[in-house]
């Protein structure tokens, strides 16, 4: 299986080399993103993709000085809705009655589902459940660069707060969630590039019941 | 891209036929969730595998009568840390130290992370944080099933707190966080089946800045 092959090639690459990804590879891994499942469909996330040097330095600054930051190709950051709301629910079912060609009454028991889910939650919670959809969603973009053998690092070490504040994502109603370097390891630097993938055992991580 | 087909092809499964998954394909889908990756690799969760009939529909009477949980080969319940302590730390980083046959003070800088990381947080957002990295690995297996085009789907709606009950969970520390149930599409019964998968453009999803 190919996919084991490349889960086995990647690890969370701590220096880059500034080398840049092509675009058709960026390309593909967002369209995976894209067609990432989540929770009703909804995709209560957004993806900012940015080859910026500027931009990466301000970032990196956030994200303790984490070299990775400003030596990948891409830096995308993964923002979740910071609240589900009504309206995100009925402009949701809107689209999806007009992509399928069916009324929107068609889809009322979907409707009750996620208004009774919606209801009984705090924002907080809402929020803290499109995080969860996010890392769904952030699982996939790491298969999909280690498929297409495009080192990269999901980044969880940042003050979301500065992130925010860089993106001005609390005014687009979105939360940083997580940071998600592309690009090429640089061998000689990086201290991981050649230690042994440790992970449990199967006997310890799944159990048979 | 292979996995771009895969992708298209899977969508989140609502009735099963009832036939097996084999047993080879079961184990690659594990081993894809065994390799993937979580926050400091420590992997704060643990897999529970069902084939049982009278176990599956427990589960189904915790899971709002969901038929894919018992029309499924494989039940699989993700489940979280319910804490992060300085005793799984300890244990983790004894455990890579053996692993890469190195010392467990050549491993002071990631100890000092993951304690500063742990001293600081409560244990409910500590559990939260665990089931993040449960949702990272959750996509893993997602992905992994849509590339052996074995069926699957992932369920968030039941009640965590019976799921926990039925496998004595918090005493083993753990919190159910999702059901995965892989199987066969039953193309007849589920109106899904055929529905065309709707995702939001990719100008609306991810912004290039």
């Amino acid at each position: 299986m190919k996919l084991l092959e490349a889960l086995s090639w990647r690890y969370a690459v701590k220096r880059m080399n500034n080398e840049k990804v092509p675009q058709e590879q960026v390309n593909r891994i967002l369209e995976a993103v894209r067609l990432s499942p989540s929770a009703y469909g909804l995709q209560p996330y957004n993806i900012f993709v940015t080859e910026q040097k500027d931009l990466k330095e301000k970032i990196r600054k956030a994200a303790f000085d984490q070299p990775q930051v400003t030596e990948c190709s891409h830096l995308l950051v993964f923002a979740a809705w910071d609240d589900v709301t009504e309206k995100h629910v009925h402009d949701y079912l809107n689209f999806v009655a007009a992509e399928r060609n069916v009324s929107v009454e068609k889809l009322d028991k979907l409707k009750h589902h996620i208004l009774k889910f919606v209801g009984s939650r705090s924002s907080k919670e809402k929020c803290e459940w499109a995080m969860r959809q996010t890392y769904l969603t952030l699982g996939t973009a790491i298969v999909a660069a280690a498929l297409e053998k495009v080192d990269s690092i999901p980044i969880e070490g940042f003050l979301p707060d500065e992130v925010d504040k860089i993106l001005n994502l609390r005014e687009q109603g979105l939360k940083s969630t997580a940071l998600f370097a592309l690009g090429n390891r640089d061998e000689e630097n990086d201290i991981l590039a050649k230690a042994k993938k440790v992970r449990r055992s199967m006997d310890k991580l799944v159990r048979w019941i």
